[in-house]
């Protein structure tokens, strides 16, 4: 639930009440719940500055993400108030680092996050100059009074050569694009796992790369490797047929109250 | 996004952005989160009146949804603002009526919903007199005053024997409760159906019935009959090793544009 959109030196800032469907077995928000709202803060703050996915499409062109980083020290439970701070960190010819920080009631931060985006252009699906775009003013919303304290998204490699689970992309899965959204992948991971190791242990740091688009009826594979001794899971998902790569994904779990 | 709770008559009003990861490949709202907007206004209204979960769970007390039929001449499209009101239209020794009518932005009624809770007990998990909670102060916020004009949940009988999907119970489609949760069930459902039937048709009616609780690595068998003169899909949810009816539903299409 979002009420307000403050903005304050290039920040957005957005509240929000953890709903009671949103949260798992635990009570805490699902991280792909997280992810939902920290891609909502994005295109929210991004449509007040001119560069929203409306505004882009009016040029032929649109916000693709390419990574997300999110890392926490807890996460909101059941009916929490809490807000999602964003910011323009960089801006490069092809990409731009937009980061997040996550807040209690308190307003203490409580996570961070990491995104990368490209603009590419809808004909050619080609990438696009970002400063091209409104003279260069997106130069204009970069931030540089704030920290993001975490590790940028890192190389993720899978050496699986069998797929732990399989599925066929749905009806649920697919967002106005036709593609399966983002935020479904973060769910089919999370679900590689059982429910006792989300209830006994908790997700430090969740990262994924979106390499090519998925749709409805591909059947896709999804690989896993276990780092043990570091408790994280390396995952990778690819179209059955063609072995495209559609992400690839880590998980770091700790155990609860750590 | 829901900001503000209006009340007036025993009518809770509660105002929202349809967001874009809730729509579908045809940039509707999706009925399941249709469902979940609607049981969180119907747990915020109860609230507001005494009558919340966390209230009922001082006395031991839960509630449970048993029916919910939604209805709609259209739905919201992303980034639309809509609305949804909620009334206690009856309520019965053991068992509560609660209506919703969904509006657009200009306030007009674009769908309606009706439900029907029981109130249990959390210990034995059988209903309780929903009189004898707050000496029957419930009565006082029966709205008398508002229509609800679709049909009541009727019955719903599933012949197939064979099962069209199965599925098992993960991480992902468990409540803070441990069970797979109401609005789960439903996307589960309108996973049975193709992408080409969303997308040239729309759900004018969805209704569901929920008889027990699922958990977590439960295989589930979704046995369907189509009745096709009537364009209806009537639908059984039931656990693969003990043959119980976990839900049933049905959803009727109609072409678009009607």
């Amino acid at each position: 639930m979002e009420c307000c959109d403050l903005t304050k030196n290039n920040i957005g800032s957005y509240k929000f009440l953890a709903e009671p469907f949103h949260v798992d077995c635990t009570g805490r928000l699902t991280l792909s719940i997280v992810g939902n709202h920290l891609l909502n803060c994005a295109g929210m703050h991004a449509a007040k500055r001119g560069f929203g996915i409306t505004d882009l499409n009016e040029h032929h062109y649109t916000w693709v993400l390419s990574r997300l980083a999110m890392e926490f020290e807890c996460l909101p439970m059941q009916y929490d108030e809490f807000s999602i701070d964003t910011w323009v960190e960089a801006v490069y010819s092809l990409f731009t680092d937009r980061n997040f920080s996550i807040h209690n009631a308190k307003g203490e931060a409580i996570g961070y996050a990491r995104s990368v985006w490209a603009m590419i252009d809808l004909d050619s699906r080609r990438p696009v100059n970002l400063v091209t775009m409104h003279e260069g003013h997106i130069n204009d919303y970069i931030c540089t009074e704030r920290e993001c304290p975490i590790e940028k998204p890192g190389r993720v490699k899978v050496m699986a050569t069998e797929p732990v689970y399989s599925f066929s992309a749905k009806y649920s899965d697919i967002d106005i694009n036709g593609h399966v959204n983002s935020v479904r992948y973060i769910e089919h991971i999370l679900d590689l796992l059982p429910l006792e190791k989300h209830k006994e242990e908790r997700v430090k740091r969740f990262e994924i790369a979106y390499i090519t688009e998925s749709y409805f009826g591909d059947q896709l594979d999804m690989y896993m490797d276990e780092e043990a001794d570091r408790n994280a899971y390396q995952v990778e998902i690819r179209k059955h047929f063609t072995g495209e790569v559609v992400c690839r994904a880590k998980m770091v779990f700790v155990k609860k109250g750590t």
